[in-house]
């Protein structure tokens, strides 16, 4: 993808600056780092995993051109040698990783990558932005899912996505989360994604009057008659969709939609349904749009709002109410000895881990628990999967739809309380194994004593 | 720049779906749209204008490769005469906009299209999605920066901007509102911005104690010696940093900063002011990172935190408190007839328009009057400027330190009642002309006239 070309430099200075010191120390040893969320966002009891995809294709083709050297040069930071090193650079290490599309919680390392620690360390900044981006992404939109029920929700967010990368990754993130597809046309392009859209206010209103305008679109478009009713007044406008629907009968053709975008919409859904069915338009669907997310939604549906589909926009693209996780990528180990920090609110799990989940009998999901990397815990599913050998993917990347239905399947499987919209009273059990416990207080007590003094 | 080839279809489905309407219908006559923001979000009362650059870039390349065309072929939805349409396709239209760096208030238009209608439509997905997210973030950095007062601020939010274009147009965005730079490297290269950075918590835990990663920084950097002291504790950290400051004192060197990152962060800097001056080292800064935003900033500074300088993350970043505006792209004029919509909550200003400033013989600004396009409003600066003529821009980008001294000038100049942080209570007087007043009552009355059967 265009977005993923010559991204070296898309990096904060300090990978850098440590890197040149790592250099100088001759600091080539292996390194673990782990990558996880700190905390839950309000409401929010599960994440879904989406990114990873992003992340190899970065690894993979990470270098540094020549004028990205000429630039870091120019700062007058760095000295020849590193820049000579940076030119050969290419990642080399071992990257495990929770499927995209799986479900994970808090503190579980959804990526561990092993590689000597220069090359480990300077790839930071982009895995967290890939990653913090389209898990919070997917699980927004598996929110307005569970809200919507039964009910089709298609992204109307590129608009005021933050940024035109933002607008692909939210079209690939929110369909992995149950989006059945996007109104933009290059995620359809680069992903395959199916496309939606019909018309906007402008149209309406750049027609003599509103009639006109649907009858202009119906001639267009006779297949896929979706008429925006809301430019002037809905009710009335709804009434003028019955009679080009009535037109279109004629030739054989049928009215598909109506769109509402604006007002009471549990109410102008209802009458409008009304309007439809006195005008014989049972098969016509009701789209609503404007403003929608997992809040709007259940709302609508409880007060008995009547709608086939919503196209659900800015609140979802930009997850309005939690617009970034506290996604963390720390070292856990270098040069075979595992390592953490103590900073208040901010610990982490030391050394390389694996995550194992249990289920019942029937599948629904039980506990996972994080454990030591080389750990089996019978009758657990390790989560983490090796995905990448000395720099090299070692499977192709499976396609959104199969990713979809893998979190379909898993969601499906995860009790409803952890599901809630409006309040988070249940977290899902994820432990420490005793080992990893063990090893944990054991480098805790010897930071404490080495760096504080403490006996 | 890279993200913006080729993003003829970085657009919602319905652009071009109207668009093939708007050809079936023979429908070329010019249109002119408005670009502006309908709602302020919590707390604020302006905007700083921000994202025009990218618009002008995006005019001017703007075209359909074949391989587009190859992919809106294989949709089924459109006919072959409008896809030989799409592909001559340019931007041929003229552009007005409010500079960047210029303040602006609800309902102005910042950006004024006028183009024959396809070409004024089609361009609506990307020019919110580059306005919306600069304008917010530029505006959102002003009020860390207002919050700051004399101290110093750098964009530490790349790893949690919402993707890679986010994280390069936040860059920029916070720079114009007041910021000295950023940690990102390629934002470095590609805006020439100032770039900062030192270490990370793993490049402590990565050496085999923290005094020995502080030394093994200070030799690789001795010029540059900022040091992250929370780790394992913070005031302890700082006693090593001490040390290390000594330490480079033999060699003619300085400790140039400690960072805090984590604590309280008023106690914990007035506690590390103690232990640099019982040090010596008076002109040592104290940089805090961690969480900051303007809400962070001025409750620390109330409670007498002594701090130089603030790493400002993921919070300004993504505009948390409000990561999107109520930003819309509407026809106002078709064909030489002002038009608008009526939609609740919703409804446009008629026609295309101009802006006039008002100031005090002191130089404050006083009010803002919308005008006609046509009208000249003495004493009144035009804000909006003409920046393109018949799809070339008729003059070069301004620097980004021109732009950001316009801001910081004009910022000056605004009473400080509209600046303040945590509440919204005076509103920036806007008002518009008698004569755009009286337009837009006419088409009111003729719309509700004609579409709703109104007398």
């Amino acid at each position: 993808m265009r977005q993923l070309e010559n991204l070296a430099l898309f990096t904060d200075l300090y990978e850098l600056t440590m890197a040149a010191s790592y250099f100088d120390h001759k600091m080539f040893e292996p390194a673990s780092f782990s990558l996880f969320v700190r905390n839950y966002p309000p409401f929010r009891s599960y994440f879904v995993c989406a990114g990873l995809d992003d992340v190899l294709h970065y690894l993979e083709d990470l270098k540094f051109s020549s004028e990205d050297l000429d630039f870091l040069k120019e700062t007058g930071l760095f000295k020849q040698d590193f820049l000579s090193f940076l030119m050969r650079f290419r990642f080399t290490g071992d990257v495990l990783a929770i499927p995209e599309g799986r479900l994970f919680f808090l503190n579980e390392p959804i990526i561990e990558v092993t590689a000597p620690l220069i090359e480990a360390q300077i790839i930071e900044t982009f895995l967290i932005n890939a990653v913090n981006l389209q898990v919070m992404i997917a699980t927004k939109a598996s929110r307005c899912v569970h809200a919507a029920g039964r009910r089709k929700l298609v992204d109307f967010s590129l608009r005021r996505t933050q940024g035109i990368d933002a607008g692909m990754k939210v079209a690939r993130a929110s369909y992995i989360g149950g989006f059945i597809g996007t109104s933009n046309v290059l995620a359809g392009k680069v992903y395959g994604l199916p496309i939606f859209g019909t018309m906007a206010h402008s149209f309406v209103t750049s027609f003599e009057s509103e009639i006109d305008a649907f009858r202009a679109f119906a001639r267009s478009f006779p297949e896929n008659v979706v008429l925006l009713v809301d430019t002037y007044d809905t009710l009335k406008g709804a009434e003028k969709a019955v009679e080009v629907g009535g037109e279109l009968a004629l030739y054989g053709k049928k009215l598909s939609g109506v769109r509402l975008d604006s007002g009471d919409m549990a109410l102008l859904s209802k009458e409008v349904r009304k309007i439809l069915r006195k005008g014989r338009l049972e098969k016509t669907m009701i789209f609503a749009s404007g403003a929608f997310d997992e809040f709007k939604i259940q709302k609508v549906l409880n007060e008995g709002g009547d709608i086939d589909s919503f196209g659900v926009g800015t609140k979802m693209g930009v997850s309005a109410d939690a617009p970034y996780l506290d996604m963390a990528y720390k070292l856990v180990k270098y040069a075979g000895h595992p390592v953490l920090k103590l900073s208040p609110g901010k610990q982490t799990l030391a050394s390389d881990k694996q995550i194992f989940r249990f289920t019942t009998p029937q599948g629904k999901l039980q506990k996972d628990v994080i454990a030591l990397r080389d750990e089996r815990l019978e009758g657990g599913e390790p989560l983490l999967k090796r995905v990448m050998v000395k720099g090299k993917r070692i499977k192709r990347s499976s396609s959104l739809n199969h990713i979809q239905r893998t979190f379909l399947d898993e969601f499906s499987r995860l009790d409803d309380r952890f599901k809630s919209i409006e309040r988070r009273r249940f977290e899902y059990p994820v432990i420490l194994s005793p080992k990893l416990k063990t090893l944990q207080s054991q480098i805790i007590r010897k930071s404490r004593q080495k760096e504080l003094g403490e006996s």
